[in-house]
């Protein structure tokens, strides 16, 4: 079969390289015709939402499915009318509006932080006011890694910070004082049948994943994250992988946000579990049985973020797995990524320690 | 890094799909453009010995190596004066001769089977006084999954049969009625550092590798089984991966053939290992530190000869990780195979059965 990504960066490389040995092909939708995934797939030069070139990806793939969360909804739609188009264009939308997005949490029982809408300097100040401070005020639309957010902590802060967001329909979210980031990978496949991996602890640095830990333990938080994924999931009769990452405050989950795809939270599973976020979503889009998405050991995944180690530095640590993503070095951009399997969380500690020496 | 591989078989592919993460790319020469390598690398059309193919090979990479190993020793070498070229060509030329395979083992100490040149059909005759019967004719070049090679169990059989491979010259070797097929797989770095994989047990059908389980536990037999890889390793000066066959016999190993490569039954390394012989193959021929080669549990493979199993079967099976090459349907083709790994070498076994019976 082929199968048609939109966007050929690191997710979509990740999701050609779990596919090839499934005995898939894939066709990349992406303006940079030397992104990663140009380098182990076809190119269709052309942006998220270019119909041309999303018509001629629909006509020369089985199935559609996307590694970036700005492919317009009704540019999905159009290509989702023509050929199956997974995970479905509606969880696509929810995923793009950070103030639907916490509506949706809402509509589902999901807890959330406290938020509210701001169309203007007025709506600020009065959301500030209810919610109180310190709270982030983000734009609605097209903000990830830290980008189109501000922390506001004090009223005068307030003045002129809706402006400088670019005026922009925007959120205040209350500021959740947490104990630690956990998040949820999980799949659905066409049948219905889901998988969810353990749960992961996230360390963020100036908004950016700089590393993951798995599996958190915890079955009681796992049953409850899990509960609320499966209400997700069930929501969108969504098919391939999505990611809720949560806030743990107070020894309760809040929902942050929704990814509708494979996550950076989720790139330990390459080798820190039975079956990997990538392969279970080609499974899933195909139609084909789910793999065990069970821990092999405990894993720890590092970013390397603006520039790479070298390699042979990077290898030089004990069962590092090393994962290029064939970019140009560029500040703040997620340039590959390294994984280590250990048999205890302790032995796991020690590994991760050596890989942030490499950062 | 640019790598150059000589053949774009399934082998190819697998070092490819390795080597990504490592953020190398790569480029083949083969004569088909369809070739599993094809799908995941550049490809050069040409022969394996075509001089003009294997130039701009060599102008376009900064180190090759092959996944065939009917390159010709010349050929490697012209290669070689131009660019790095691993396994050296003396290694790979040592593999394309059965007779001066077994001197060489004889040379280094390495026990191996009664064996006679056989230029002849009176040769044949002499040799099959000397060494007895049952045993096997064997044409000295080219022959590989039970090609060129033919069993005599009575002089009755003999009659012929010299003729029947060709004329060309061969080997008889003595009929070992040995109790398993084991081969371990190395490797050595460019600096001399040289790492093994626990010993594999091979079942054969009909001269093609069929099932592989690993590891074969048994320290003595791996350290002997280790000293006599590492001699060969020593000889040719080595970098990559190597691969010996042994028969076990009476409790003791004896070689029956090298490959200069990586090879069928490591396949199991890519998820029963910490890291598998493609990456460290890799590794090897940049000069980068080789990976851990511990085994991760019980592992299982299954040959897919012939025909592949439909893919919702295969995957099916709890924990089975296919590898489809790519390549179109064709008897006694390897075209997939499926490995399993487990906690232990009974769940493993059960496993095992489930896929075989995919087959």
């Amino acid at each position: 079969m082929k199968i048609g990504i939109i966007g050929a960066g690191q997710l979509g490389r990740m999701l050609a390289l779990a596919g090839y040995p499934l005995g898939q092909r894939f066709v990349f939708v992406d303006i940079d015709e030397e992104a990663p995934g140009a380098q182990v797939g076809r190119i269709i030069p052309g942006q998220f939402d270019d119909p041309a070139a999303l018509a001629a990806l629909a006509a020369s793939v089985d199935v559609v499915t996307f590694d970036v969360e700005n492919v317009p909804q009704d540019a999905a739609e159009a290509v989702a009318a023509k050929v199956p188009f997974y995970p479905p264009p509606a969880a696509l939308g929810a995923g793009q509006d950070r103030l639907g997005e916490k509506r949706l949490f809402e509509s589902l029982g999901i807890p959330t932080t406290a938020h509210a809408a701001v169309d203007s300097q007025a709506d600020l100040q009065e959301a500030a006011q209810r919610i109180g401070l310190p709270a982030i005020l983000k734009t609605r639309r097209l903000g990830y890694d830290g980008r189109g957010q501000r922390r506001l902590d004090t009223p005068a802060e307030l003045e002129g910070a809706f402006e400088s967001l670019g005026g922009v329909p925007a959120i205040l979210e209350a500021f959740v004082d947490f104990e630690r980031e956990l998040s949820l990978v999980g799949v659905r496949g066409r049948d219905g049948a889901v998988a969810f991996w353990p749960l992961a602890e996230n360390t963020h640095a100036e908004g950016i994943l700089r590393q993951t830990r798995a599996p958190w333990t915890d079955a009681a938080l796992q049953a409850e994250a899990e509960r609320h994924l499966q209400a997700l999931l069930t929501r969108f009769d969504y098919v391939g992988v999505l990611t809720v990452e949560f806030f743990l405050a107070d020894g309760r989950l809040l929902a942050n946000e929704m990814a509708p795809r494979v996550h950076n939270s989720g790139h330990w599973t390459i080798e820190g579990a039975v079956t990997s976020q990538f392969e279970n979503h080609v499974r899933a889009i195909l139609g084909l049985p789910l793999g065990s998405t069970a821990a092999t050991g405990h894993a720890a995944m590092v970013n390397f973020i603006g520039r790479l180690p070298a390699l042979e530095k990077a290898l030089a640590v004990e069962g590092a797995h090393f994962h290029d993503y064939g970019k140009s070095a560029r500040p703040k951009r997620k340039l590959g990524h390294c994984t280590v399997v250990r048999r205890s969380p302790a032995e796991r500690d020690q590994a991760l320690s050596a890989l942030l020496r490499l950062c």
